[in-house]
């Protein structure tokens, strides 16, 4: 497979060196700059996309399956096989679109990504609607180009988590939606007080290296990635060797770039962590969002925010922030993990953070499959709200308008996101099982433990099982919200004394 | 034109995108990262190189000028002509060398600085020496290949300054030769003393934003660029909108940080002034490695290191470091400008500086014309050191082996600093006559009337005239060392007071 690897290779570099004008973007760029980058990176995307549907591709993948069919040859072993598998479908999505639509579409959403900005500032629906309403004209169109046999909704799925149908999520969300809204209603009812971290400031330089010291303590290796500031934290993988990282600091907020280091860390490890002798080939790549949030999550939430992950650093942080001399670990615990339902998804805890992408899904849903109006989503959206978590959106900028995603025309994204801590559960058990003082070594801040297991049983296999297969190997069940769910119960009960 | 346009504009993004990966590689890259970096780069070049000698663009290229004879089309008026003469002067270099050359060089030079760097580190010449060798054959292959009817060196010249030849040079460096050392002897023997500024540590950080704020002075506009930290320092251009320097700061050597910001900020006015109406083209890229140089010298030395620029400054920097409270402007003036003869070229002082280019200049005449030895080259650069300096070189690291320039191949490129020189004496007196009170305006930090003098002068016209042309139609006169020579002789009678 020399041949094909060669030229997948070369679309890596230029896919890889696209992800580093974006983090250029994102973190360096001079400001009047930004048209030039743009017509860089365009250029770029169509040179992939051409390398992609050159007659010479083709001829080399058709020397290991038909083309036509995506049957594989005969001689192929089973680990070729999946791998040929995962070639054939990346390469059938990517010529599956006429260029033409890919050119409209690509403009549709520069477009809309720039006038959703303004209507969330102006928190104004109505600007963004005519670019919404095309943007779900064309999704249902790219769906039928990808894959006219199956749902539009169900195609766009599988573009995000490889297998993922309404069929498999639907008693998913409804159990997890239950259990939620019931255990929100119990700690709403409880009278348990927290410390508020809110009422100092915190030195950012502080912040800053105290996060970097964790980051280190989970593996995260700063000869292959470094970390920066940016508006929104992200993660981006320029290779293996060179995965960047980033967060905002705010005096105010003392976990908010905490909890981004650890998050993006997560994401971090898994890109440091695939299997460099697959460099270029899907068994190199991650095996889909889902898992990679479960990455970012099992750091975040479940190790990150639990009590033996304090144990270790809470003195240290006590050090660097005095100000905390009056609050107790426990306090800080409880505090870090308190229930506070909020009209912003980016913000919310680890308890109602799901209900926002529920209701994502839920009107995601009944744009593709029962045919909502777009014109209705405001309303939707704010009784869904008021359902869930008992809020009443007065601002779409606080509302609807909120995520950047469906200006992207990322439609059927947001369940990964839910996907991810549910998966992460699901691992952290498992890890539990696999290293049995796990408690033990998070007390003393030994991390790597953790980042090692998941380097064996996730990030070196890349894309060689689907998700659902990858989860089942490792944990021997199939994906459920159980493990979540009473994982959620155990936390709360204990924090809110319920 | 507009068909040729695009595709000059396809190579410019290729070539743009590669300047970045190369910023990113001198201040950012995580370590580990080089090897995958390496490969992008690599990539990039062939691409540049496969899309300026495919056939669609010698297609569109045929369309004005025949591609054989290089005569243009007559219905060209003259600035379209001298257009499509540079775009077919690229061309012809891209497409001169044979694939196979092209790469065997390329990896010989890259193999030749990992071993020069080896080879400067342990002071051992006999381990850089074959490949110097092998670089040298090549070169001189190169040459012919470019351009069989001229001398070798000749043609290797004219790549970084247009028409330069050893006939023009001669002249003009022995002049200079004869001048300068005739003026260093009497400056060494003069008994005038100066104040120490190694005596004091500066702080770093306030050397940072001293830099910043004389950039800001200088017309160095950082919505279009960005000051970073590097090894070397050095300016990239991403695009006129995208022009970055860096710099070094070192708390114990107070004029190495500012003088290069200022350095490179000169560079770096260049690339912004070009005129982006011919983006991608040669009417928006500078003219000469010369003239480019003369624009950070007229910066640095010229007017960064004369009374008028220091009447502005020289209070905010008593402001900045108080440690500087028992130096007079005066001595401030008369130590930065002091003579040292040293064995380093990067930094020595103005006087002496051209005196190392000659040095490299006729070492590299009498390899390529007069088949002088590479195994002799140590032996032959320390009788000029001796000779020219007065110094007697202990050690190559600090003697044949001190510079980059030749382990890349870069042959003939050393002469440009000269000209630069030469070049900015020139204009300075221009720039003076032109604008009758300049040193009121520099005595008051108003340089933003030098800036905008070279923009309309030099930067707006990118290639449109040669050199020699545009020097010509700026001062009316023809290149000559005279003014470079009195303006050295009435500086340092000054400060010396001869």
């Amino acid at each position: 497979m020399k041949k094909l690897f060669e030229k997948l290779n070369d679309i890596y570099k230029l896919k890889t060196t696209q992800s580093l004008l974006s983090w250029d973007q994102e973190t360096q760029l001079p400001e009047g700059a930004i048209d030039f980058r743009s017509e860089q990176m365009a250029f770029l995307a169509k040179l992939q996309h051409q390398f992609h549907c050159s007659d010479s591709f083709k001829e080399e993948l058709s020397k290991f399956v038909n083309c036509d069919t995506g049957e594989c040859t005969d001689s192929l072993n089973s680990s070729d096989r999946r791998l040929i598998d995962c070639i054939y479908k990346d390469w059938k999505q990517s010529t599956a679109l006429p260029e033409a639509f890919v050119e409209e579409y690509t403009k549709l959403c520069s477009k809309a990504q720039h006038v959703w900005q303004e209507a969330r500032e102006k928190s104004n629906f109505k600007l963004f609607s005519p670019y919404l309403k095309r943007l779900v004209e064309m999704s249902k169109e790219k769906a039928k180009y990808l894959n006219p046999s199956n749902s539009a909704y169900d195609v766009l799925l599988d573009l995000y988590e490889e297998g993922l149908t309404v069929d498999t999520i639907n008693p998913l969300f409804s159990k997890l939606r239950e259990e939620t809204v019931t255990l929100l209603k119990s700690v709403q009812q409880s009278k348990a007080s927290f410390y508020d971290l809110g009422k100092h400031k915190y030195n950012t330089d502080q912040q800053w290296s105290f996060g970097l010291s964790v980051l280190e303590k989970m593996g995260y290796d700063f000869k292959r990635g470094r970390q920066d500031k940016s508006t929104h934290p992200f993660t981006i993988d320029i290779s293996p060797s060179d995965v960047r990282i980033t967060t905002r600091v705010d005096e105010s907020k003392l976990m908010e770039a905490l909890s981004s280091s650890i998050h993006e860390g997560g994401h971090g490890l898994y890109e440091q962590g695939l299997n460099t002798d697959f460099l270029g080939t899907p068994y190199c790549e991650s095996v889909s969002l889902g898992i990679h949030e479960s990455q970012s999550r099992i750091w975040e939430k479940v190790i990150g925010q639990s009590m033996p992950f304090w144990d270790h650093f809470y003195p240290k942080l006590g050090k660097c922030l005095p100000q905390l001399s009056d609050c107790t670990q426990d306090e800080f615990y409880r505090s870090i993990n308190q229930v506070n339902p909020g009209f912003i998804r980016v913000e919310a805890d680890e308890l109602t953070y799901n209900l926002h992408i529920m209701i994502r899904y839920e009107i995601e849903q009944m744009i593709f499959n029962e045919g909502l109006s777009v014109d209705k989503l405001p309303e939707v959206w704010n009784e869904k709200v008021k359902d869930y978590l008992g809020l009443e959106v007065k601002n779409d900028k606080f509302g609807v308008l909120q995520d950047v995603h469906w200006s992207c025309g990322l439609f059927g994204y947001f369940p990964t996101y839910t996907m991810g801590n549910l998966y992460s559960v699901m691992l952290f058990e498992q890890l539990e099982k696999d290293i049995p003082d796990l408690r033990g070594y998070i007390s003393k801040g030994d991390l790597g433990v953790v980042s090692e297991w998941s380097s064996e049983k996730i990030y070196t296999h890349g894309r060689r099982y689907s998700p659902p297969e990858l989860i089942e190997r490792i944990t021997g069940s199939e994906l459920s919200c159980d493990p979540f769910v009473s994982y959620l119960n155990r936390k709360y009960s204990k924090i809110y004394r319920l």
